[in-house]
């Protein structure tokens, strides 16, 4: 038998998928579990790749003419009891402050005190006060569309956590869009989905199926949701962003009416559309290896990590100086590049880089200065792409180098997916795939086949969802999988 | 006698100041109060304002080596009464989280359930949440210094709200640094105050005052407290930005401590320092006047507000061309820009970007088109600047022109605030000045004589409070006044 690979991330992914998970985001730093029951620390290098995501996407959503503002973390009971139909969802566990000051407990502790009339919710979603603002803001059809978005933390009280992928406390952006009419509505919330998509693919190379999501896994109040769909390298889906068209329904239980080209009073349409911190967890279960995260370039914290290797020698300025100058010229063409110039060995800094995930890192010892050299290695293609080139070479080529970076991750995570969606023409085709140990990825049935008794029982027996039906498929097929 | 000159703005500063700012801020659309007790919504043109500071003051944070994460929004009850000595500053009035369900309560509305073991507090401040992951990241002197950061929302049931300067809920951002010595911690908490002044003055116009707290005025639990003190329009003092010199009391009772370079375990020396959404409403009561907000050009949501005057005519498409044309050419400039294409009467839409304080308008008519210029008006001097130059012109001038805007606001709010500082002698002039209605500004006195009892009666009389004693008088001066 040949000896087992060392990797750097203990288990690998196929030893144990969900601790293979959380070792990756331990040793990159991304983020850790707090005192706070369900909540997560963001940490430094998990938090850079939340700010590039939000810089990129705010772009976009404002090239789009959505406006950022930003509404109360509570909202009174009242407006929650008001969406009776929402309750059935998320929103019934969620935190309640019911007290607005602490007092002496007589035991060397305190305790709440100054109990509120009306308790009040954390966010788990801002549709209700939200829709409260736009019910005094949109008075007439020259008000409209009005898109409005905040990003936010929001509280959703989970029983059963794990880092980015569902925490109690996580960090969104949830737009709010009304329109005139139904057919602005529907068509705006196809737009975000595309820019859902784009957002994904291009700038996180995650490939993602657009679809809707059935009646039983819509958004409660939704006339439609529709998900960008992914699959991770266990062949389970994660939802990555939905985009609901909310029909009148909310305009209806928040009053946003307004005075129609005709002079009648009418009720608004409205959509809403999500995305999240989850995104950094379904990048690491796409792109991630067996040494650790693998960070596409576009919204890596850094994407050239530089290894000064110093030796204690009469070298190590020269060595230093050069690594700074290489971060410098790098700069200069708009490439985000750190030197590592902590106290670690060698090795460690290696390492550190590769379970990091740092697209590229560079390597420089003083025979590199001597040449006027240098020495990069890939992280999506680890060692094999060593290559050692001029200084000005390197600089001329990083950005292209990068971007078949960006291309490579996308390409693998696509050809695994597509590689793990089977056609079948039954429910019982479905059943002989998932019954096998391990079977992962989706299954694609004919849509109607959702409605029959024996689909119920599967996904009881299986643990499975519809995921959507993609918008490729003219709504005719659903995909079905285990999900996150 | 004359006629009262027509503002936009009733009442006017001179009339009812604190009424004036409520208007200021309702016809500029910066935000308005919310349907939960004392927690505001920040609307897009307020919000605007609130990310270009964020951009800058991030940049500038980041360059110093800074990182940002994200902590808990929720605090455990018992790290709040670990920090006894706290409690008896604002943490008191904060907002408890009891419950982590609803259920319905049988009358159609919804009550909560689920009561916690442990209450948790939304957070006032963070120190006790971070320093208890800085006591686990913090192992040897090689992890220091340590510069966290974080953008986030804060919670002080506040009893008396006013928009922008005091609400139950406001953003922040809330630095933690630790460090290796005492003399680390003071030199850091030194550039820090004074990144808030090079923010304050260089980018919102906001001239301030650094100096030092007075014992009773400090941060609980800081050693020395600086602060960054601006004038308003009425005389009183606003507290800006504070920078807290924590001495090794939050590492004692977080147990933040390290191996030195000795190899003995000792405590850190940690420093926070924050600044808030607070300074949107200094900037308004500094800057603005009674004809509405006047916008510091660099953080203005958009800087040069484009007027197209269309009369209904066929001259219509060729001046909103020239308009879209003007705003894309300023773009290539840096220059934020804006055409207001709504519906709105021409006299509304020029009023409007008055009342918003865009810092430059300019009017564009069939005639301008022809001539291929245009009319400027800056929002700083009124209409006595209007200007008609050409189109070129104007784009080679314009970064120059907001530049000069900057400066005046600077020096308009600076000249004001030094006539309205007196140097006085004794406590009976103190008295002497404050003692006349409608008396404003600060009084400068010798530091000693704080200690003197007729000071605290002074200071209850006249409702006044200890400003700070100012860096450049060296310790030996107090700054008296009221304050926000």
């Amino acid at each position: 038998m040949s000896k087992t690979p060392k990797t750097a991330i203990v288990p690998t992914r196929d030893d144990n998928f969900p601790e293979w998970y959380q070792q990756v985001i331990k040793s990159a730093g991304m983020a850790e579990n707090s005192p706070v029951r369900g909540c997560m620390i963001i940490k430094p290098y998990g938090y850079a790749v939340w700010e590039n995501m939000q810089r990129i996407f705010d772009d976009m959503i404002k090239d789009m003419g959505v406006e950022n503002a930003y509404f109360p973390l509570l909202i009174p009971l009242e407006f929650i009891s008001r969406e009776a139909e929402h309750i059935d969802g998320f929103a019934k566990e969620c935190a309640v402050v019911t007290h607005h000051r602490l007092e002496d407990d007589g035991k060397g502790g305190l305790k709440p005190a100054g109990e509120l009339e009306e308790p009040y919710v954390i966010r788990p979603t801002s549709e209700t006060i939200i829709g409260d603002s736009m019910s005094r803001w949109i008075q007439s059809y020259r008000d409209l569309p009005m898109k409005l978005n905040q990003w936010a933390n929001v509280m959703r009280w989970e029983m059963r956590t794990r880092l980015f992928l569902r925490t109690s406390e996580f960090l969104w952006q949830e737009g709010h869009n009304a329109f005139e009419t139904a057919d602005e509505a529907k068509a705006d919330s196809l737009k975000m989905i595309e820019a859902y998509r784009d957002f994904a693919e291009n700038y996180l190379a995650l490939p993602v199926i657009v679809g809707e999501k059935t009646a039983d896994e819509r958004f409660p109040g939704a006339n439609n949701t529709l998900t960008i769909e992914a699959m991770m390298q266990d062949g389970k889906a994660l939802q990555a962003g939905t985009s609901h068209d909310l029909g009148q329904n909310f305009a209806k239980s928040c009053g946003i009416s307004f005075q129609g080209r005709d002079g009648d009073e009418q009720l608004a349409w409205t959509t809403s559309w999500g995305i999240s911190t989850r995104l950094i967890g379904a990048m690491i279960m796409v792109h991630g290896d067996d040494d650790g995260m693998i960070m596409p370039p576009k919204i890596a914290p850094y994407q050239v990590g530089i290894l000064p290797i110093t030796k204690g020698d009469e070298n190590d300025d020269a060595v230093l100086d050069y690594a700074n100058k290489l971060k410098d010229a790098l700069k200069e063409v708009g490439i985000r590049a750190r030197v590592d110039t902590s106290e670690a060995r060698i090795p460690d800094k290696m390492w550190g880089m590769v379970k990091k995930g740092v697209p590229l890192r560079v390597e420089i010892g003083a025979r590199e200065v001597q040449d006027n050299a240098l020495t990069h290695v890939r992280r999506d293609l680890g060692r094999d792409s060593k290559t050692t080139c001029g200084f000005g070479e390197f600089i001329g080529q990083a950005s292209s180098l990068l971007d078949q970076i960006h291309e490579t991750l996308l390409t693998r995570a696509k050809t695994f997916r597509d590689a793990n969606i089977f056609d079948v023409s039954s429910l019982d085709d479905v059943e002989a795939h998932f019954k096998v140990k391990g079977a992962k990825g989706f299954a694609r049935i004919d849509t109607d086949k959702i409605d029959d008794p024996q689909y119920i029982q599967l996904q009881k027996r299986y643990s499975l969802t519809s995921r959507c039906l993609p918008l490729d498929d003219d709504g005719k097929k659903v995909l079905v999988g285990k999900a996150y």
